[in-house]
């Protein structure tokens, strides 16, 4: 292999795929990247992958003989991001001696190189029919959801985000036992396709995965289109010049509708952004005691009362402006579940909706047109 | 004690005397903060210390009753920094139920205190004579010499900067056993006082109080003049609103002078931003390996090459301009220690300076004018 090719580009390439490199590798070559340089098509691939979780990417480069070679991630990254950007850069692999030499204008590095065979091979989905998803929007049902999945490793497919793909429709979810975030989007499927495997199929993917997908839809052009592929527990993201690849968590998730109350007793609407301000200043208070914050109303003011104790330390008053009409209440929760939620939700007024202080809680916005839904458990207060 | 004053102005007062507050306070009161409200001055004084450094800063305050009370640094801060800076804060304490009430536009916020008569007092310097010393190359005499000291607490003295005052000027000098950082600086100290005690006084003052200090000396204006106390193991600096005081290290600081060679054989001349340049991306593969980087010369080229082996995992070579003009030579240092000192330095010409590659090496900026000495201990090359 020998090649030229631009400092910035090898390097942006290089941070973007060692996200999928492992920083506990099972096996040495599992911390490397994969080189591939093509001089039929003028590109140099790029490569990682944790087996779990594969990101590719290519960029062009003026190939004077093709080859496949794998080096360390973070030392190659490393000396690549401190090179010049002014100079382009040359890497030339020495088989018989395994490694790779890298020139700049000021300098040259040898680093040692791993054989590409022993590179596991990204896996490809067999069946040839895809979606076109609408990256932004997709994007956006995963970050609607994924703040609320487990960290538990115990509890394995909480870990994880629920999507259901049903014709033109994404319907993303995650739990982790107390609160639940759930949105569903329309249209975000173009019909240009009719892949007749894809209706009513439901996976659920590691978070730690779609935080990197997230991140890759996210650099995407607004309407882009991105291809999805799903097979045999594995599937594959594919834009124009990237591809990245993560198998689907095994288990049954969670029915998670039948939490969902059909009716509220009660229901407040409230400023969001106020709301969020008020509990950022308390939580000061309530992390000195479990996070617990209690909301009550009062009706004659119009208004809602968010305390926290802490007991030998202090204590913490704040009110806002609220529209209410039935009977005074008292509910209590743990201000950082509502506080991650409530910065999910896009529109300034929200609605609250409960039952009781011991039932879930239900925080939305108010705009019928927004899909999304916050369930939340309260927690019990001390009488 | 009642008042009331500006949110911003409390946060920034907060903020500044906290950084004396230690984090694992060997008693109760010594977590908190010290507010004293004098009605007479209009002054609201905030003082945070750890036995050690202590800082005192005051604001304009509304005061309608004065008084003095502590309050846990940790949490008051962090309610103060939250609180709305559209709405003045007023501060009620409540002797009788050992707390503080808090009010901002938004809410109200109570806090347990601690007994005023339980917090240490500031050290008072008995001797009335002081020095006048220009703020910001005082700052530039700590700046240029704290990164130097030892963090090995087993070696107390080494754990601060050395200061030398003789008549108008200050020697700072710092050294862990590796390197030596050394500035003298002419004419800091105004003339127009004559204490007599203040002449040819050497002292250590502990790095991590030297930090704070020259931290309030950066914030103060370029030509202010501190006001410079000793006495008794205590220092104090006064500004027109600030006090920072930090006691001395007991122990007798070693005398580096004569670590420093009078003669040289070797002169290098070379451009400090290429090397460091150069030492930075070197480092890299340096890191793989105790930090080691070998230099050696190229007189037949006029150049410097920097290289660095990392056994198994690959070797870098940079090369800069250098002038040069006796026989080629190699010398190797720690790379870590090389780009620590050669930040410091000014000028953009350098000259390093030394007689064999086993014994002291010297950096120094390439400018009479600029009193600055950076000595660095080779490491042994295996040959």
């Amino acid at each position: 292999m020998k090649l030229i090719c631009s400092q910035t580009e090898l390097n942006s390439a290089l941070q973007l795929v060692s996200r999928a490199v492992s920083n506990r590798p099972t096996h040495p070559v599992l911390a490397n990247v994969l080189l591939t340089a093509d001089a039929g098509t003028g590109k140099l691939s790029l490569t990682g992958f944790d087996l779990n979780l594969g990101i590719q990417t290519s960029l062009i480069a003026s190939i004077e003989s093709s080859g496949a070679i794998t080096l360390p991630s973070k030392l190659f990254s490393e000396i690549i991001s401190k090179l010049s950007s002014d100079s382009p850069i040359t890497l030339i692999s020495d088989d018989s001696k395994n490694q790779v030499k890298i020139t700049s204008k000021s300098g040259t590095y040898q680093v040692r190189s791993m054989d590409a065979d022993d590179f596991p091979e990204l896996p490809i989905v067999e069946n040839e029919s895809f979606l076109k998803i609408n990256a932004s929007s997709f994007a956006n049902s995963l970050r609607s959801t994924l703040f609320a999945s487990s960290t538990d490793e115990a509890k394995q497919i909480l870990t994880g985000v629920n999507l259901s793909f049903n014709k033109h429709s994404i319907k993303s979810a995650a739990t982790d036992g107390h609160r639940l975030a759930v949105l569903s989007l329309q249209d975000v499927i173009s019909s240009d396709n009719e892949s007749k495997i894809y209706e009513n199929i439901e996976i659920t993917l590691p978070s730690r995965s779609l935080r990197e997908v997230e991140r890759f839809l996210s650099s995407c052009k607004s309407d882009t289109e991105i291809s999805f592929f799903y097979d045999q527990g594995q599937v594959v993201f594919i834009s124009s010049d990237q591809i990245v690849t993560t198998r689907t968590l095994d288990g049954t998730y969670p029915n998670y509708n039948q939490l969902i109350p059909d009716d509220f007793q009660h229901t407040l609407e409230l400023d969001r952004k106020n709301f969020i301000l008020a509990l950022d200043r308390i939580s000061v208070l309530a992390e000195q005691h479990n996070n617990v914050v209690k909301i009550s109303t009062n009706k004659r003011e119009s208004l809602l009362n968010i305390t926290a104790e802490a007991q030998d330390l202090g204590s913490g008053f704040e009110s806002i402006p609220i529209n209410f009409d039935s009977d005074d209440i008292e509910i209590a929760f743990n201000s950082r579940y509502l506080l991650e939620g409530l910065k999910i939700i896009e529109t300034d007024s929200i609605l609250l909706k409960f039952n009781a202080p011991t039932t879930p809680a239900i925080f939305t916005p108010n705009d019928d047109s927004k899909q999304f839904l916050y369930l939340v458990m309260p927690v019990q207060i001390r009488s």
